[in-house]
């Protein structure tokens, strides 16, 4: 993988690259990854919360609308659920032309459990109206884009609000939710891209009519010109990431190992029907062979996988990895351009080099 | 500040932006930052490590070596203190031309508050032989700098590693070490910049010679041209920063605000003597006028600041603040340059936008 060379990193990308974070690969050794691991976009900044005075505001095509502080949310039922969430453009600074935002290559990944309430039992007792078509969740999260202020805000179809494992979540890993991932509630939307996720949550509204706002109408869509209506982003497509093996050199990353036998190891996730193989390649992608794959924590958590290579030989190598679903869904070798960067879930590729 | 066209950042740099992350500028809002917005450099990666196995060997130059367990240093002496901490390669980006390596704006900087136990007792115990040097603090992350395997390794003089606030650290803000901050045990030298506080302490060594490692004698000192001996990075320069006022475009971050009254707040450190002023210009440093500082909550941590601003006028304004330290040290309005990139405290520049 390489930066075409017409196409360099811009002040403003890298100022997004400084604020937000990926996990770094090595993290894929913890089943849950710890806070501060775990890949972290904040699409404006980070708000302030009073949790005294914050309230969830329920409204719009409903009965009756709710207004419910920490405590009420926290006496409700809750469940601890762990979830593998993907940023939607992990993936993107590897596109050649790059599109320009937040410039992930693969990092942008992290299963955390979430303590919550069901959304749906909540969404019942406001009552969603007959009419309703989507369920709107607004962010205290402000900032201006397309020359508009706005609040972060993403919208579920009233169908998907309403599925079983879509929570509205206080903690994270046994933890209250610290300020970057959301205080004092967000959304959990298992098995999405986490935009849909939406963190600092102030209101939902129940719409009788489609969402059409920025983050749902311009961003987010699988576009490959701007004038395209496009697909938008659901659920998380399969992927495979492993452990870089060995010593890092510390600028290029490379990877240096001994010779002789070595366990290759990592995670592989799917958002839609469950992974069903992983498979790695030690020759660029030429040849594959079946790794081991253990059952996951959970429905939408990634699996452990891992695989014994005898590295018997010095030498140069590049070792990939891919990952399939239950419907036979893949990861392509060279990655799919859109307009977005979205959705980037080509093998990863890790040159290592065996020293004798 | 801006990217010099000739000087694109590179796949390797945005590799190590990819893995490190700073702190996003409104969390100078917490007096201790939380576990997660801290700034983080991991030189190779962050390592695994069994803490029932673990033991900090304590040895070299010594009457008697010393081994001991987690439970033995947890049930020694310990204290809390906080300590603000920045990595000496922070302001490294805008330079120019910019020197290779982790590419920070100015976010790499965070205080948390450190419990562990001092380490003087525990050389003391160990007995420094006459003729000692330097003491080596070992970390069991490993990598390769400039073609040689090597584990991270930091050294100091037997008088500084002798003064009573260094400690050895199990504990952030109240919680065990996680992975990314050195469990399950670091060194912390509060005062200078983060390369000296190692992570992942598996090793002390008393030296009767001078430490002459990677880390110590090619980085992390300020140099002109390669075959200069140059001077060590030791403490903090001063420095001030402000939280970004009003809302952020998402890609340029460009902040916009209402007319008005308006407070602006931010913290300012330095790692030798305390700060004694911080000054606010709201016309990109041809005027100053001094901001309101508070007590710090320690003599290693920043001190936070305010200044009311009666953004009066619609139109385009440039914010800077700066800080002094009691021994008159202070910022300079442009970067100075040096090769490694180090200890650029260049006042902070916010372009904010009025809007009527």
């Amino acid at each position: 993988m390489a930066l075409a060379d017409s196409d360099e990193i811009t002040l403003e990308e890298l100022q997004l690259a400084a604020r937000n974070h990926g996990m770094p690969l090595e993290a894929l050794r913890y089943p849950l990854t710890p806070v501060g691991l775990h890949y972290l976009l904040t699409h404006y900044d980070i708000p302030a919360v009073d949790p005294a005075s914050w309230r969830l505001e329920v409204g719009g095509h409903v009965e009756r609308a709710l207004s419910l502080s920490l405590d009420e949310l926290r006496a409700r039922r809750h469940v601890r659920l762990p979830v593998t969430m993907e940023c939607a453009g992990n993936g993107r600074a590897a596109l050649s032309p790059r599109p320009v935002s937040q410039p992930w290559l693969l990092e942008a990944v992290g299963t955390a459990e979430w303590r919550g309430t069901p959304l749906r039992p909540l969404l019942e007792e406001a009552g969603i109206l007959a009419g309703a078509v989507d369920v709107l969740f607004t962010g205290l999260d402000r900032g201006v884009e397309a020359d508009v202020e706005q609040a972060y805000e993403r919208s579920l179809s009233t169908a998907d609000a309403l599925r079983d494992e879509v929570l509205l979540a206080w903690e994270i890993n046994g933890e209250a939710l610290p300020p970057q991932h959301g205080f004092p509630l967000r959304l959990v939307v298992p098995g999405w891209y986490g935009m849909a996720s939406v963190k600092w949550l102030g209101r939902i509204t129940v719409l009788d009519h489609p969402y059409e706002g920025y983050q749902q109408r311009s961003a987010y869509r699988l576009r490959q010109v701007e004038d395209e209506d496009g697909e938008p982003l659901t659920r998380l497509r399969p992927r495979a990431l492993m452990v870089p093996p060995g010593v890092p050199e510390f600028m290029s990353r490379r990877r240096i190992l001994d010779l002789g036998p070595c366990v290759l190891e990592g995670r592989a996730w799917s958002g839609g029907d469950p992974v069903v193989s992983v498979e790695m390649s030690t020759d660029g992608g030429s040849t594959w062979a079946a790794a081991e794959l253990a059952e996951p924590p959970g429905a939408f958590a990634w699996s452990a996988w891992r695989f014994e290579w005898d590295a018997s030989a010095p030498g140069e190598y590049m070792l990939c990895c891919r990952a399939r679903n239950g419907a036979g869904a893949g990861q392509p070798l060279e990655a799919l351009w859109n307009l977005g960067g979205y959705a980037n879930n080509a093998v990863q590729r890790v040159p290592v080099t065996i020293r004798p």
